[in-house]
């Protein structure tokens, strides 16, 4: 027997038109890629929103094409979101940091038929519009004024499209299953790999994460989403905020320290995020400055902050950190560390402790931890195994079937990292299962490794890798790049580390390096420093 | 195109298994109907669920049933919330303060096959078994030892059905949109129309309620519900509360002033929600002991709280009012009254005026007003109409489709209300349909009457009837019970209302009264007060 509830689908624009109709004066404000500060309300982005989801009918878009997009985190580009999804076509967020073979590559993958584009890509358009065979329109997204003179000819602008356009217009009904947007994850191994979003998931994604444990907003916050648009959808601000009602502030493409100090200061931002490194940046031009930049919330997620970074945020800006655990293919939410009543009487080191892991499970995100043998393993905060997650913002396969492997025959979805999980429910990350040093049989934790050097005041950044030993397969190595003007010895470095973890995890080498390779998430390519050792005599 | 992510079900099972898994410790508080209160945690609820259901289906209980309760809000009412939901079975929470043919012809009309009732009603089930030609089976909500003498021969005994089994069950897996509950609404005209829940509208329900700017519930909160389970779902915080983690404090049978004071202390209730009467019995509880109650949040709804009730739980219990306005229909969460930022420099006039508003609509729930000629009125504060509803918690149809006008062509529901919309989004009643009171072609507000004449000191409640008149069709009645001790002359009271409402609002005759006739649900009962009158001299 079903219940005698409205069917009512779980849809995008959905969001963006609640927020004009409830949160009528509320802002979105958007550094903008020609420079100034562009700021309007959400009436005015829904009626946009509605211009161009027009022109993209008028251009010949239909549903279920891809619409992809070169972009930063800017106005037009959340009012694509809302557009592309809402004529029930794709949205296809291309990270610009790759390489344009690859950007190439996955415009070809997804069969993109439009390619809206930032000035800032006008270059690199123009050189890889021969490569890429099913993009028909090209948009620049900017005015008139600023058409980039490198872009191919034919291209489009995007104001131009806005203004032919009236905003009379009802978005079509969706099935709430409908895909609604496209975000490859750009793996260190093999091509890039489609996630494949649905209305439902983002829907239900929003939902989850405006409440108290988990981002905690409301129509009294000012979010400025510091991880760009084309990252897992900004973590889903662009939803989540308007949802709410909350103020939304993208940041253009600066995300340096002083632009982001500079435009949460004068928007007033409440809640924050983005990856270590950006607020490594925020913290530096602080320092520098001796300016002060408070905000309620700073989320940390992408790659695990180390204990002074934590340290530094909260003490500095005056903020709580939350960290969080999530992939692409989880919409990115899937762990985040909220405190316990429990945790109200945790002496400093028990805080900390806690702080370092990456968060506990909300509802709608299921997680285990599988053994070697394929076996559940206990939450005991020891065991160490495959982490596997399941919900219904989770992928269920990647576009066109690519990487099945990673998907159980159960109904799970394979991370790819190694974990542990413990009796409270707090998920702590030991290593990516492909960067898993293995040592006489047992694993040793890279993320461990690196935590305890960090938390040495020289180092600026670690990576343990595992290279080959006789005796034992493996045996850790660990590369330390300094902080500027800060100096330590080798051998100091690993007696602080030999302190901090099992004896037999102690690497056999702390070696000092001038910089480490970072990839277009900003995360260390250790297997681009395997390749290097494996060529070059220690 | 579809989207690839997981097609998991909402389910309300996956809420207790998420309680269980990542808040273990966390408690339900309930006081129970034999006396002392009980206390587990979330572990040995859903241990005890999964016993129960594995009774049920013993039982013969089969998906799509329905499984009757008369009971109080405590543990045991708690787990067949989820147990009978969960084996695919229909809950239905019968209002023992119905009429005893009343219980019989709901249960009738639901077709109830089971029957769960606390030790208070083993007289009232005896009195109403022969009556009920579905019921196969009766469960006394109790042990061994307290068994009702009056109940039945053949009631079987809630405990011992539970120690018969173990709790080794795996839910079945359910569409989202079968049906999970059934409550009757208690009209005050016709017989009570049944509301069919669904999983998936309960689910998102509790994910919309638990947000900052609706309840605000997080694992570090206890939540005590003094609304009954019977009385939509207890305003759905059983489910709301262990999605995240919240500890769940039952009150039991006990809603008196002295119970709740005592309960909220013990248990550190943090939010805490009822109509009117409770906050007015708790109230005078603090006054006449001197005694201090503080919580986070009163939420208050079910009808309009007037502005000294606000202003006293405000002062006394150093708590935020949050007013709601909802209905069973909807689930309940229709509005809630959540401060918008632009709101902090109010001063007290505008403070209380605001407050008294129902309240701001959430994401999920659209609403609008209409005209007499069926045309959609303005957000404009002024224009009254009726005000209808719709979204993914809301009825689409009554059980067995009953009362089918409500729900027009185009997938509104018609709540009955006569209400505005201010351009904020703020609604705000102004009457019952069947209540309105219509004098010289136009409406007059029988809740804005009723507020003016309460915000007088010695006044305890207040009704406005409309009453015949020849020239102006119909004229305001106000009748008014004063509060213990206090005394009034009608006159004074009429000036009183004369200088807050329109000249001509202002009633004819302002009459005190030693009652006023009270329904099922707490709300005054216009309809008998009008037969009342009509059949005696003024």
């Amino acid at each position: 027997m079903l219940g005698l509830m409205m069917d009512r689908a779980l849809s995008l624009p959905s969001i963006l038109e609640y927020a004009a109709a409830y949160h009528p004066h509320r802002e979105v404000v958007s550094r903008s890629v020609e420079g100034p500060i562009f700021r309007y309300t959400y009436v005015d982005a829904l009626a946009r929103a509605k211009q161009m989801a027009k022109a993209l009918i008028d251009l010949g878009v239909k549903p279920g094409d891809r619409v992809a997009t070169l972009a930063w985190s800017t106005h037009r580009h959340f009012e694509l979101y809302y557009a592309v999804s809402g004529v029930g076509a794709v949205l296809h967020t291309i990270n610009p940091r790759l390489h344009p073979d690859q950007i190439a590559w996955v415009a070809n993958h997804a069969e993109d038929t439009v390619l809206f584009f930032d000035l800032t890509f006008g270059d690199l358009v123009a050189e890889i519009a021969p490569q890429m065979k099913t993009v028909k329109t090209l948009v620049s997204l900017t005015d008139r004024e600023h058409r980039p003179a490198a872009a191919p000819a034919g291209t489009l602008v995007y104001e131009e499209l806005i203004e032919a356009q009236t905003p009379d217009f009802v978005w079509p009904e969706v099935d709430e299953r409908q895909a609604s947007g496209l975000c490859y994850t750009s793996g260190t191994t093999g091509n890039p790999k489609g996630v494949l979003y649905s209305h439902r998931a983002t829907v239900l994604h929003a939902m989850a994460m405006v409440q108290p444990d988990c981002f905690d907003l409301g129509a009294r916050d000012a979010v400025l989403p510091c991880a760009q648009m084309y990252h897992a959808n900004a973590w889903c601000t662009p939803y989540g905020a308007p949802m709410v009602g909350a103020k939304l502030i993208l940041p253009g493409r600066q995300l340096d320290g002083p632009s982001i100090c500079e435009l949460a200061q004068a928007e007033g931002a409440s809640f924050v995020l983005g990856v270590p490194t950006i607020w490594i940046g925020v913290l530096d031009h602080l320092d520098k400055t001796g300016g002060q930049l408070h905000v309620r919330t700073v989320a940390i997620g992408g790659s695990a902050p180390t204990a002074s970074l934590i340290d530094r945020v909260e003490a500095q800006m005056g903020a709580t950190v939350r960290q969080i655990w999530g992939m692409t293919e989880t919409s990115p939410m899937g762990v985040i560390n909220t405190p316990l009543p429990e945790h109200a009487g945790e002496d400093p080191a028990q805080s900390t402790a806690r702080k370092m892991k990456q968060g506990r499970g909300l509802w709608g995100v299921d997680l285990r931890i599988i053994g070697e043998e394929g076996q559940r393993l206990p939450h005991d905060g020891a065991s160490a195994g495959q982490l596997q997650v399941r919900g219904p913002w989770v992928s269920s396969a990647y576009f066109k079937n690519d990487g099945a492997a990673a998907f159980s025959d159960d109904g799970w979805f394979d991370t790819g990292d190694i974990a542990t999980l413990d009796a409270e429910g707090y998920l702590r990350l030991t290593d990516r299962a492909k960067d898993v040093i293995k040592s006489g049989g047992e694993w040793i934790s890279t993320l461990d490794l690196e935590d305890a050097v960090c938390s040495h005041p020289a180092v600026a950044m670690a990576a343990a890798i595992g290279v080959p030993h006789p005796k034992w397969d493996e045996r850790p190595l660990l590369l330390v790049v300094l902080r500027p003007g800060q100096s330590a010895e080798p051998e100091v470095l690993k007696a602080h580390v030999a302190e901090r973890v099992a004896k037999w995890w102690t690497p056999d080498e702390v070696r000092i390096v001038e910089a480490l390779p970072i990839g277009p998430t900003g995360k260390v390519l250790k297997r681009e420093l395997r390749d290097q050792l494996a060529t070059q005599p220690a």
